[in-house]
């Protein structure tokens, strides 16, 4: 039987949803970050972060005796490992690699050149080389590795954020304003019709609808344009 | 029943010989890629590659009938996937989460930090950071997720060139020369007992003997370092 499970922030959530787990879901301001999250659960301070196990304790007093996991594609793979049942991943070794292969390029290629464009300032053609390579990793139709898995768990929130801004032109900051305008225009004329079709079909699962608040997506967004513009974030390439 | 594997270099063989598979290994000499590889393996041109699958060819003539695999952690992965009973990952989905974080933090922090001082001239600061937090992931005694796994597969290679390094002073190149012999005195000095114990321990699997081969890695290693200094490898950042 597995044991309790809780989750602080993040798109792990739909995979959790996906595979029916009980769960508690806490919120944390990463902007506001308590003393106990990093003392107790996560020294890195970054969420997504999750404890399994030890007794059932409320999200803000941690026990000690649970185990405190973090980094998203791990998490989504343990919770593939702890419902093998619900194929998060599929059983096939190909079409696990494949899935494992999209979220590697999706997590060292794709986050890297976006923050690199919108938050450190460097060229926009890594981002669209980045999106390309993904979206070329995609087949013709339907999801990653055929059936639904872990691996459009990883993205989606990432793809949809990426449409949202593009739609409302989010995430414009500094001087660099214009440019970014001239980028999202280039993106929205580079062909990724295959991407955004991919996007909503992830859209349209119930886990996702059940889990995602587009008001809350585009708060939090227009919270982070307005950090990047103050300088409050941090720009410094880690 | 398995089907044909064919190897294009690399530590990857230590998690083979591990399951006992029958495989085909082939060298690939990435100074001088041959065109095929790129054009029918992997197209990034990096090793480690895998063939799994389709008729048994000749390696330099790979068959359109086997699946491509890339990237050294994934196939790791994919290596534990096609014989599960070899437990090269435990069956507990938290000892799997242990391993998978040993082998992020590795990649992502280790294997960058080494890269960013020896080859792009960084600070040695983040350098040791990381090999004290990869060394606060071991347990006392034995390895990184209980039994022998595929995460102490991922690392050995690098620790074992890491104290060859120490010892022979390789790696030493350019107008930095002097300050790279700092460096490694300062890394001797900063008490990485237990992660040379741990490289010791891995050293002693029978697959590491029967893959290791000492002179061709100081070889490698030399001819690398040569690079290094005539400007031949690649030392801008990707
Ligand atoms: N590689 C990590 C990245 C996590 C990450 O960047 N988290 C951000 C929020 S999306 C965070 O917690 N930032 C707060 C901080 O770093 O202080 C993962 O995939 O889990
Ligand atoms: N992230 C890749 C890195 C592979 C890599 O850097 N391979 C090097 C040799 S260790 C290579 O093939 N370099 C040749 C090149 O990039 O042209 C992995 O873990 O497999």
């Amino acid at each position: 039987m597995t044991q309790q499970i809780t989750l602080y922030t993040a798109e792990v959530e739909i995979a959790l949803h996906e595979v029916n787990a009980k769960y508690t879901r806490y919120e944390i301001d990463i902007r506001n970050k308590p003393d106990w999250f990093t003392a107790e659960v996560n020294p890195v301070g970054q969420v997504p972060a999750l404890t399994y196990g030890g007794p059932e304790v409320p999200p803000n007093q941690p026990s000690s005796e649970s185990a405190k996991l973090r980094e998203s594609i791990i998490l989504l793979e343990f919770v593939a490992d702890l419902f093998p049942e619900t194929n998060m991943l599929p059983p096939d070794p190909i079409l696990r690699a494949k899935a494992r292969y999209f979220m590697d390029v999706f997590k060292t290629k794709v986050v890297t050149s976006w923050n690199g464009y919108f938050r450190w300032g460097e060229a926009a053609q890594s981002l669209f080389t980045a999106l390309e390579g993904l979206q070329a990793l995609l087949p013709p139709t339907g999801f990653v590795a055929g059936e639904f898995s872990i691996a459009d768990v990883a993205s989606v929130l990432f793809l949809v954020r990426m449409w949202l801004m593009l739609e409302h032109e989010l995430l414009l900051f500094d001087a660099k304003e214009d440019e970014a305008k001239e980028t999202i225009k280039a993106l929205r004329q580079r062909h990724f019709e295959r991407l955004e079709r991919y996007t909503h079909d992830v859209m349209e699962r119930p886990s996702f609808k059940g889990t995602f608040n587009r008001d809350a997506l585009i708060s939090v967004y227009k919270q982070w344009s307005a950090d990047l513009r103050a300088d409050k974030l941090q720009r410094e390439k880690p």
